[in-house]
């Protein structure tokens, strides 16, 4: 990838390499080039584009803040504080930015064969114009000349998103958000282009630690006070009316387990009375997760908030390194996901419900075709959300195609979510999920099971016009 | 794949994309290509062929059933009663045939990349002579040239028994069934063309609304009075005799779960008496269904049936369109599916036994390699049928033979078996899975780890061979 | 793969077909042709290897002790008897080698598309250098070139040994092992290439039947008296630390599941005396062997050794036929296997300890990219070993790399194990995993993921570096 002028980018790149596949392929592909992007989930804070401050650092912006990159330094022995996430017990022990940029840069070949790799060189290459490898030697050199990018107004975040075609982009925003940055971008213009995302994963998980004081501030938001199970209800109501009334067009929902089992009225009431007195069970807090993310449903059933489901993450599996560095620091781990009984409550309750839409994300890829593909292939509801986090890869996302499309068809999914908190990552993997898309659709066309022209039209259709219209379900406001 | 005189099947089509590969699968494919059909299992109803009274139209030969396609629909907001899914409530009410067609044709393009896309295109191209596509503009005209050739004594079930090639075919018939169809073909010297499959599965599943009426039916064909466990079982055998004497191969059962743990004759007992009183517990249920499994396999060694297991379908996941429509409509949905333990007790009782064949199915393509190529690939009874329902696909079908091939080769494999209810795409079935094997061989030629008249063997018995000896294992009667 | 010239192995083998692909994978392998086998995990007896006497016969060499070949040869009805397997109550009975090889090679075609197919044309072909292939025709005249070839020096082990340039290779010896023929092997001069492995599966499992008489001669071996649970662990330290001096470089555990739930000494003491007892129940020896793993890690991050760990394997599932043959003939089924939750113990408390190295095998491939990938690719103490058992074949090879690339990188990997007590097939099994390694690292280069230099540079290292350097973590002794 070095050419003899400097870095670049193989035109190619992420394209089968089957010499009749390849330009079929390639000829897919360009039909998509052009397309903005549609960027429906993903954890780009709304403060730094409201903000639109030039970006602190290469590090910060690039190394210590991405989960991938972070944890495959650590597996191989680089600690945490060499890579600069900070720790709650010594604030100011770890490195500054450019150890931080010299260390992951003396790294560099760790990452051969991972995503991280290939988001990287684009990011790099295309965003950046680097024209040099990360290395040892080179690491100075680079962290200066991007050092010297992140200065200049082109490089400041809302500069980037609209050198990156961005046409829309969700944020992820807790229960107890103010929106305030989503205000603020509304009256300059941008309310249409940057959206929240209702996400209230705090307030639905009864036994975490910070339950009481969120549920404390989501009562001020909301302006209800909540003395039990039904004012939890009205204030969850009311907020995600705010995040209508801000442009949300969905929710989204990190449980462990799918279970949507509802309970009465009254042992949801005993719940959520043991929880504010601080002595709840883990199995009544499981059971009351199910149970809300049943009330979710009827909710967006009724306010048309599209429903994004993304279970089966084991957070913080070493718990010390979690207590001494927080979440998001490498250690969530997937685990077997069920999803068929888990989700027959809910889908029998409101799986035909013409206001409701459902989207399914996975990490467990034993469910593609077992579970997920057969629910999305015959509930209105349902959709397939790409294949997420450690899917989100170029034989990842090849294998959930081959897995679910039998069954579900191109119309049951929601097209690519890039999920990304990497905002500088965000064309390169539209781009690549895009290019295996491609691939995709010219193995089919070489096939003889697929006409080009469909085959094009489908790409257009994965690459921009089913997210939007995924997000997009008529509202019964 | 619209050549400009028409709508034509490419030669090529569903074979490998490499240059190299694609020459030596299609002289593979050409060596299987005049093989006549052997058809082991599936779900024509020997009613159709024994009255072979002309189709009444396409839409209820051809969409309406076809419980795949309906999904589809279904899932992208069409109503079941727009494609003539009959409900309990107001029979009358559902479209008629036209609208049905029109509906279906409409929705055309929502099959890309299904397997229902690929089965259709042969089913209207080959078997009816159609030279355009289903659309909007083309739907009226294709109905009237499909009602035209529906008409024909060419397009007559058995007319296109013959034409299809079909040596034999095995229907699928409850326990109760008068086998007066089979006796009927068998008198005009269809006989050994067209065999029952006995399916016990209203019987064994004691928690079953309709139970008891079965058993009385039960009781009423087998000429045994039905007053506990023992006497169901003689029923039970009693019809097995009239099943092998009318040419039966197999028996096939549809359970939840694959367990076959047996019981005491005394747990029999108190099951099967609670169940006529009719407050049997779904615990006690099931753990009869995995008793008279291993009842079965007991019997199969005696009798010589071929047994047939698929396990691990949750049926009619949305009770309420259950209750509505009927069994069958799209909302079967697989779950995990245990065989090792499962297997074990009838395994290590008859797993050896010379009398024994049982094949084993699945819809969780996790259990290919870790459980049902290791399972066949030691115990003699076993054998693995073809990749079943939603894995039945061009790629569901690859992955099968690239998992399981290692472990158990091909000689521990049934061949294709198309499980199907849509006669006129039975053709279609057989010939995509002599398709798939052909290019799974042509690769392994490629890479040079079998030689082409090895792999030209081997799709001969795929097709042909292994199917008929399968299903043909010594009587001991 | 017959030439007009006799028997020969195409040199392309196993390589990919793409014409795009295969000269840059032939490249690839090039570079790791000349490398010496790295051997790490195996099952080879170091009295074979001691002994250094000409190998009996073809049969007892080839055939009989092979399970892979045996297994698939009884799942086709060859009995046990007819291969030589021996059996405890009539141990004359089974058939002599002559016939026991005129067997397999009837069969021959049994094993397309198998590994053991092909191994043994490798073997065959390059180890003994044959013309032909194995049939009945030619399976005297195959028996009788062999047998010459056998009675020669060069045919002996420790001139195999040199010849099939194998750098290191490790047996498999029990925690009773007196290590005498590692002794004597060293006082030759082999010490350095030929190690012992510490596997104490015999004596932590409480519940197994010989039990009570391993631990007496634990105890002999030890000089240490075993009354109860502290003198079991002091018993075991102690031989670990012969078992160093001896060269081991790791200790290898067969557990049925992957637990390491520690016990308080009070309940491991509880357990052990009730097992010395002889009424252990089953639930509590479960408990004790996942406490025990937890032990050898804590041991393991004291002396150095790595810890491989091989759960998730159903071991003699037919129970009849294991007690009348012995273990290891077929019946060892994979069942579903849980890492994340049953590894947090063990992974909390060593995870990263500078002084473990704990290596994970799976026979489940569902766990690849869902626990393992993941696992291996944030905890420093984690490496993934080979696919294993089942899954070591060129496809599932293939399946692991894509699977869990994405997420562990090379460098979180072993290498390959050959994992093989099948002497002769050990350079088979490293060339075709090179092969396949090769296949991998050339589609990424040619879909401009990795560069050539770079792919060269991760399969010298997946052959030979990362083997070496993955058994040789620093030692605090």
């Amino acid at each position: 990838m070095v050419s003899e002028t400097g870095w670049t980018l193989h035109p190619d790149r992420a394209l089968p390499s089957d010499p009749v596949v390849r330009p079929i392929a390639r000829e897919i592909l360009a039909a998509t080039a052009t397309l903005p992007i549609v960027s429906m989930h993903g954890h780009v804070e709304a403060e730094v584009l409201a903000r639109d401050e030039p970006f602190a650092d290469p590090a910060s912006l690039l190394v210590t803040p991405d989960h991938y990159l972070v944890r495959m330094l650590v597996s191989q022995g680089v600690p945490h504080d060499a890579l600069g996430v900070p720790r709650h017990d010594r604030p100011g022990v770890v490195a500054a930015p450019r150890e931080v940029w010299r260390t992951f840069a003396t790294h560099w070949p760790l990452f051969r064969g991972t995503p991280t790799r290939y988001w990287m060189e684009h990011v790099l290459v295309e965003v950046f114009g680097l024209d040099e490898k990360p290395s040892a030697q080179s690491a100075d050199r680079l962290f200066d000349l991007l050092s010297e990018r992140l200065d200049k107004p082109d490089f400041r975040p809302l500069a980037l998103f609209d050198r990156f075609g961005i046409e829309v982009l969700a944020t992820t925003d807790a229960a107890t958000a103010t929106l305030d940055d989503h205000a603020d971008l509304a009256g300059r213009g941008w309310g249409s282009r940057i959206v929240p995302t209702f996400r209230p994963d705090a307030v639905l998980h009864v036994d975490r630690p910070g339950w009481r004081d969120d549920v404390a501030l989501l009562a001020e938001r909301s302006g209800i006070a909540i003395h039990g199970y039904r004012d939890l209800v009205h204030a969850l109501e009311e907020r995600r009316r705010t995040f209508v009334a801000a442009g949300a067009r969905a929710t989204d929902h990190g449980h462990l387990s799918a279970d949507t089992t509802p309970l009465t009225d009254a042992e949801a009431e005993r719940i959520v009375a043991a929880a504010l007195r601080g002595d709840v069970t883990a199995a009544a807090a499981q059971a009351f997760s199910g149970h809300m993310l049943f009330e979710m449903a009827r909710m967006s059933a009724q306010d048309g908030l599209v429903m994004q489901l993304h279970p089966g993450v084991l957070r913080d599996h070493d718990r010390a390194v979690a207590q001494l560095r927080g979440p998001d620091v490498g250690y969530d781990i997937p685990v077997v996901t069920e999803y068929v009984r888990a989700l027959r409550p809910l889908l029998e309750a409101f799986g035909h419900h013409p206001n409701l839409r459902l989207v399914l994300f996975t990490v467990d890829e034993d469910t593609f075709s077992r579970e997920l593909a057969p629910l999305a292939g015959v509930y209105p509801a349902v959709r397939l959300g790409a294949p997420w986090w450690f899917l989100d890869t170029p034989d990842g996302m090849r294998r959930f195609r081959e897995a679910v499309t039998d069954t579900a068809g191109f119309a049951n999914m929601t097209g690519f979510v890039d999920d990304t908190r990497a905002f500088c990552s965000i064309p390169a993997r539209h781009d690549l999920a895009r290019r295996v898309d491609a691939g995709f659709l010219a193995r089919l066309v070489a096939e003889h099971r697929l006409d080009l022209d469909e085959a094009i039209e489908t790409a257009q259709d994965l690459a921009y016009r089913i997210p939007k219209q995924a997000y997009a379900v008529p509202r019964s406001l």
